[in-house]
């Protein structure tokens, strides 16, 4: 055999022998990740940080509604956590934000043949209040906006606009459920008020049938009437609907003394851990630091917010050092109108920061399913292949569709969106009333949570895909 | 061409036109499966017959251990709850059982260094009682029961012996964790009397760190001296276990009035849908009717009880025919010494009967995530084909090992064993304590678990695998 001969077999046996060390590398280096997923997971689940911080956020800043004393000890609470939980740089970011303040309220539903009761309900933000002394008139019950024109002005005008339109429980995603329902809540104020309403009484948007009124903004385009809006739990909204059957004459009173001040100023809480690598490139995961003002906000956010933290403590307790510089941002005023993530993304716009991806836990601390991406059909099966690494924890779901509200500004930026997706089965029984307290918390599956985030962003710096 | 040479054509033909009806007629079938199931869920979903039976279990039959009069109100109630599901025949299965009664029980720790305290304990069951009086000695801390032989005879006679291994936190599965730590709780007593210890106080079989005595039963095998057990609350053992060293000559003072009185009779609540096409085939489906005598059995195992029942009401409202005969079986005493379904396998034997397969509710009432099987690979790789009618549902896992206690005794007349498996995360927070009540369930995560197991029995019936 000649030298000239050989050479091919040489050319293939070098393709091979390099093609297995490539192979030998990505199996080590995949082994490697698989250690540091569990080495996160064990820290998660038998540290109990995360859990005492949302005990102070759910007893000590209960109701922190953004401009409400308690948002400002949440904020001071946060920025110290995130100090004690190792993070390079804490700031606090200021966000303008409306201030609205819940005032007295009540409703009673008076019939000459049912007799008299009140209602469990709680003023939407942003409502105006009623007229001093509260109003009193009749009440017509709708299903949805198209039966306001069905019916028309005539017969609304001076009346109290009743939307009524369950969430449908068939639906298995339970957001799906809220979001076929909470136009009512959203957009039923101004739309009755076109028709000359006088208030909205609102159902409750939530699966759950309970007397829990669940609140949540309400909305006025320029060009209408502001009217006064409440939501009723979905126990009374049963009942006001069966006495309107048996007396169409009935009346409510009803006195919102709620007050929309001037806009002021408030804090997202940011802390960072600068990057090993390409610190000119972030990673933002977080969640809201208000609530409502009614709530202890176990579900709806403090979770979200102390998982965030707790990225940050596991990553510089176990040495992880990412290569991208990576933020926890409690983001302020989530409920009313957005600000703090507006404020974010708009700083980052004007600095020229470079946001590579963004993730938002706001959906309630239960049992981890996974995330959803907001990507295209080739980066998302990609994402995809990252899910091998949670089989270990039997977190499945690698689904299209994700984000938060807080991060969607950034994604102008680039930003890649993803939503943490924990179970969503219970999150509405809580969602936007004085239910969603701390004892609804259970602390294995806010652990979970943490060590879910922890991970994937973990994962996401590594591969960068 | 000839006729003869168009043959083998046809012949080719007509294979081809049998092969897409067979396609077409299993894509009709495998949509017809699926519309079964959407309705499936749609009328678990949308009904609160199984809430209200869970709520009448947990609030006026709770506590209700074998034996106890709660049990035999569980028993009318549950019968009475089959009837009105629909089911065509109901009856009670006579079960012999052990009659064990708590008395009074209770528990000071007395330390010259560190002073008196009353620790939350639960007597466990079949545990012997204190000598009147009661009994007041040392205490040593051991973590297993090697540790027994190390420690020897000579340092534990004549005093309390206290386990206080912990579950591993880092397992996922918390099935697993608790695994790992219940042998304290099953055979301490026993193993402990070996070395002359006069009573044993065992650390909760929990992940939760929390004041609940979580019980349980405790075995003594023959040969062994009975001495008292009793569980004490997690966070009194990290106290006990502080405090011993501090003072490793502190006492403890233990009364336990329990009493094993003689073996009595209870029942097995059946009640079953005869097949239309093979009725001598039988499918179980079940839970546990018994509690613990400290706790409403919500989640174990009341809501598999009203789930079991809940596939009978929904196949008679959707008119869904079962070609097996398929039975929801309400099991007697599983707490105590599983005489409930042992008595039922016996019986089945004694028939004849062939049963095709059974599946048990018991691991609580959170949201599926899917199905065990006890099965070989091949017919695993079968069941696992149903899993795509459970996409829309997102219930995902169809994995190795399954089964139940209940329906172990099942196995020896083939029936294929099968368990429903919810969320684990939250279980043990429960399990066996008076935290293991009604509001801790969520009418969704239960409604969902009805469908699910209605939904897998009826896939199990169409496809024989």
């Amino acid at each position: 055999m000649t030298i000239e001969r050989l050479k091919p077999i040489f050319k293939v046996r070098k393709t091979f022998i390099l093609l297995i060390l490539i192979l030998i590398v990505s199996r080590l280096n995949a082994q490697e990740h698989d250690k540091v997923l569990r080495s996160i997971f064990d820290e998660a689940l038998t540290d109990t940080t995360a859990w005492a911080q949302l005990r102070y956020l759910c007893k000590n800043a209960n109701g922190r509604l953004a401009g409400s004393p308690a948002s400002l000890r949440a904020i001071e609470f946060t920025s110290r956590a995130m100090k004690e939980a190792g993070a390079d740089t804490v700031w606090l970011q200021k966000v303008t934000i409306p201030h609205w303040v819940r005032g007295k309220e009540n409703c009673k539903v008076v019939s000459r043949v049912m007799g008299e009761r009140e209602l469990t309900i709680s003023t939407l933000g942003l409502s105006v209040a009623t007229q001093p002394g509260g109003l009193n008139t009749g009440v017509i019950e709708i299903r949805d906006f198209e039966e306001l024109k069905e019916i028309g002005k005539s017969r609304i005008e001076g009346k109290i606009v009743f939307f009524n339109r369950p969430a449908d429980n068939k639906l298995i995603n339970t957001f799906a459920g809220y979001g076929g329902a909470v136009n009512q809540r959203l957009s039923g104020a101004a739309e009755a008020s076109r028709f000359g309403a006088r208030a909205v009484i609102v159902r409750s948007a939530t699966q759950a049938l309970d007397d829990f009124p669940h609140t949540g903004t309400t909305r006025y385009p320029d060009d209408v009437i502001k009217i006064p809006a409440v939501a009723v739990s979905t126990l009374d909204a049963e009942l006001l609907s069966s006495w309107l059957k048996k007396d169409s004459s009935l009346r409510l009173s009803l006195v919102t003394e709620c007050r929309n001040l001037p806009d002021t100023i408030s804090y997202n809480v940011i802390g960072e851990i600068r990057g090993s690598g390409k610190p000119d490139e972030y990673i933002t995961a977080g969640g809201h630091l208000d609530s409502w003002d009614i709530t202890e906000g176990a579900h709806d956010d403090g979770g979200g917010c102390v998982q965030a933290i707790e990225m940050i403590r596991i990553y510089k307790k176990l040495g992880i050092k990412p290569k991208r510089t990576v933020r926890a941002v409690m983001f302020m005023n989530e409920e009313i109108s957005g600000t703090g993530g507006k404020t974010y993304a708009a700083e980052a716009a004007a600095k020229g920061e470079k946001h590579y991806a963004a993730l938002e836990s706001d959906r309630g601390v239960m049992s981890p399913r996974g995330f959803g991406f907001d990507a295209s059909d080739k980066r998302l099966q990609k994402l995809q292949s990252l899910s091998k690494y949670f089989i270990p924890f039997n977190i499945r779901d690698f689904d299209a569709g994700g984000g938060g509200s807080d991060i969607g500004p950034l994604k102008a930026l680039g930003a890649l969106q993803i939503g943490y997706i924990p179970d969503s089965q219970r999150y509405f029984a809580y969602h936007h009333s004085a239910n969603d307290t701390f004892d609804k918390v259970n602390i294995r599956e806010l652990q979970m949570g943490s060590a879910a985030i922890a991970s994937l962003i973990y994962l996401l710096d590594q591969f960068g895909y």
